[in-house]
């Protein structure tokens, strides 16, 4: 039996090397010729694959993103002894992932913020399917809060609880945004980027 | 007496219009030729001015820098009736001037973009003098937010309070940050950026 070419794999490995062009060199050093060499594939196969430059970036940023969502894949960190993990656990961890920590996530928020950055001034790079999954972030931390609101009062759900949740779950998806930029950008260290995530902790939900 | 060129006036109006082009097509779209033909000059006078497309961009970037800053120097909002605005006020008017709401902060916010994602994998387009400038912003932020609370609490000053007005302000900035993103790329509209900020001081001062 002949073996099968595994087209995901190729397609994978691919799109792993430009993301490495990417994040090392930014996004007009993605060529072809550049994404091959560090592929170690022939211009020809990214050719076969990705037809053209775009089809290939679009690629690209869908694998970002979907290695990003995959992250929180992992689901929350055990609570401390038995039962769930706190509302505020949960929050946090989801607030740590977003953050660019590791080398790893370093280089795809690198990634993405070209990516950002093409988006404003070229036609659709980000892939159409992929526009709405900042909100779907929206309603994962809106629910925690309130979640953890619930438990707190102890008197469920109130009237514009809601609405308050999801202007508040806005506000931590965009200070994890801007911490994020100002990690890379070199004006924020680790250390401080975790304790502004504390401090805001500590406004949106009990402490406990 | 000769007329004096102005030289400082001909290369606000050749970063001018590097920063339309930059807005409008991107960093890399900024040649030489592109700038001069949208300032209205020769190729030759850009070079002359700038010498190599590096200066031209550290020249532009301090110039929408400076551009930020200046829109600050306006001066907090007169206060309700008599007296000084409340700390509230001034810090609700900063955050509303950090983030791209008219034509010209969108813009100014675009070039910013496209500076930052450039920063993260090139050399030092970003002018090394005005590395400090969003700390500066920190100051600023930190000093309305002591302000607020001892008016508030009526206590004065108190241990502590200096470091965590200092993580608040890093808060609010990284929130201005992440708010004029999503507005950018189309995830956050300007009425929810808005309700946003509200929520925020909500949570750091007294509504009053």
């Amino acid at each position: 039996m002949p073996r099968r070419v595994d087209h995901d794999e190729r397609r994978r490995q691919i799109t792993d090397a430009c993301r490495r062009v990417v994040a090392r060199d930014g996004l007009e050093a993605a060529t072809f010729q550049a994404v091959a060499a560090e592929a170690g594939v022939s211009v020809r196969l990214v050719q076969y694959y990705f037809g053209h430059k775009h089809g290939l970036l679009v690629a690209t940023h869908r694998a970002v993103i979907e290695g990003s969502a995959a992250r929180f894949g992992g689901g929350p960190p055990p609570g401390e002894g038995a039962g769930p993990p706190s509302p505020r656990a949960v929050l946090r961890a989801v607030l740590a992932a977003l953050l660019p920590l590791d080398d790893a996530r370093r280089a795809d928020a690198v990634v993405l913020a070209a990516f950002h950055a093409a988006a404003l001034t070229n036609e659709a790079i980000e892939p159409a399917e992929l526009r709405g999954a900042p909100r779907a972030l929206v309603d994962v931390v809106a629910a925690q809060l309130v979640r953890a609101r619930g438990g707190e009062a102890g008197t469920g759900k109130q009237q514009g609880t809601d609405d308050t949740a999801r202007l508040d779950a806005e506000l931590v998806l965009a200070s994890a945004a801007g911490l994020t930029q100002g990690i890379l950008a070199g004006h924020v260290d680790d250390e401080t980027a975790l304790a502004v995530v504390d401090r805001l902790l500590d406004h949106l939900v009990d402490p406990a």
